[in-house]
């Protein structure tokens, strides 16, 4: 996902050294490539662990297509402030971001430039790309990959206020894997009626056989507020017979049931 | 929050028709304003029918505020085209707004303006506001408000691609209100361990009450991938007999909760 310099292709890179790579500009492009056959798999984000979910992976993955994931991988994203080659800290009077690192790095911002003024770009690497386009008192706020593509210098390196910046990214194929022994589950569902409980129910069928729930998320269902599709991940591969069990029983409770895949559990990244 | 011209100063004229309104520049700055006493109430966006949560508020309520939600409201909200007066549909060639309305447009964008640049801006005010720099080939999405205030033209009106938009705000307070016979409560809590069925024993107590959760909704405790802080409301307010009950049990088993008040249930507005 994204142009070249984006954290998404730090993430192919990681999962796949090998591989060829090929830039699609959102993460419903990433979906259609794989879905039309053009790439074998695709990596996107599906959570920070600072902002929450990546809403447009979610909400892709449960109305917009039917690939699995299957894979994930837990990187740290560091920021850092890029300009053009020449430019010093104090001739910076403006800072292009996507509006999420501006945020994670508000504290630095705010402590060094309080007089900057803060411009949103569509991605880290559009806002790194932009600085072509300014004169020297600009600076982006991107990843290290992103300076080297675009010629820009390293300011500051790991600005982020919150060290505990991590991004899982999840691997979309037109199938998942075999189980391996260690293995997580991702699944919606949703409910056509609104009684007490219904919720409940269905994390009963979990608990009961003892299964770990890794994630309960809700997302707008987008007919209507106040009803949801839940979004939960299980410990387990859907082949186990706990797991299988659970999907089952489940199924009798819900008006939708989407398996996303089940693949291995990443291990948490060093930071 | 936000300039004049937001859909929360629309919430805050529908809440309050004869109040005086005073702007401040992000959910944060509501807040403060709120807690230090320069203002009575504050009203932020907290969720969006297609969109869902707004996670600044919610992580606000979370971790950097003891204020109490006293008051919701659900608005429908419309987007419109707008540009400088003379500037006519041919003629745009690049179109600013905030990044999320730029995606709920998306289809109209797409089929009507197929070449055109989009822009981000950091608010459809700040996008509105951006067309009086510009030449005359721009055009901006925001509301009808901001048309007024900023002199722009309206082009198009209720450009949104599905009409099923709407956003609850909520109003912020030092306290949160008396029991009305239709409320609802919402609370937020997390766990110190990561025990299969956790959540499930929460959602017990309530559901074995016959109380009804109206939301259920994860956000990162921003410490660790994986830690979760969840937040739920129910209906019912945090006086009434089975609300309280539930609330007594649950905190034997959580090791953190967080109250953010009872409320009026909103009614659904009129699309």
């Amino acid at each position: 996902m994204g142009p070249a310099g984006t954290f998404s292709e730090e993430a192919a890179i990681a999962y796949d050294p090998q591989a060829q790579y090929a830039a699609c500009p959102s993460i419903p492009a990433v979906a259609a490539a794989v879905e039309q056959g053009k790439v074998d798999e695709g990596v996107v984000p599906i959570e920070n662990s600072l902002e929450g979910s990546v809403t447009f992976t979610l909400d892709l993955l449960i109305h917009d297509s039917n690939l699995f994931i299957r894979h994930e991988l837990v990187l740290p994203i560091h920021n850092n402030l890029l300009a053009r080659p020449g430019t010093r800290l104090g001739d910076i009077r403006v800072i292009h971001s996507h509006p999420q690192p501006l945020a994670q790095c508000r504290g630095f911002l705010t402590e060094r430039f309080p007089n900057a003024e803060l411009v949103a770009s569509l991605s880290t690497a559009a806002a790194v790309e932009q600085l072509k386009k300014s004169d020297a008192r600009a600076a982006a706020i991107g990843t290290l990959r992103a300076a080297e593509l675009y010629g820009a210098a390293v300011l500051a390196r790991n600005i982020e206020d919150n060290p505990n910046n991590v991004t899982r990214f999840v691997v979309l194929a037109t199938s998942d894997r075999p189980p391996t022994g260690a293995d997580k589950t991702s699944i919606c569902f949703s409910f056509d009626a609104d009684r007490p409980g219904l919720l409940y129910g269905v994390m009963k069928c979990f608990a009961e056989l003892g299964l770990n729930l890794a994630k309960v998320e809700s997302r707008p269902t987008k007919q209507s507020l106040g009803r949801y599709i839940f979004l939960i991940d299980v410990e387990g591969h859907r082949e186990d017979p706990k797991v299988k069990t659970a999907l089952d029983q489940m199924k009798r409770q819900v008006s939708m049931l989407k398996v996303f895949g089940s693949y291995p559990k990443a291990k948490p990244s060093a930071q």
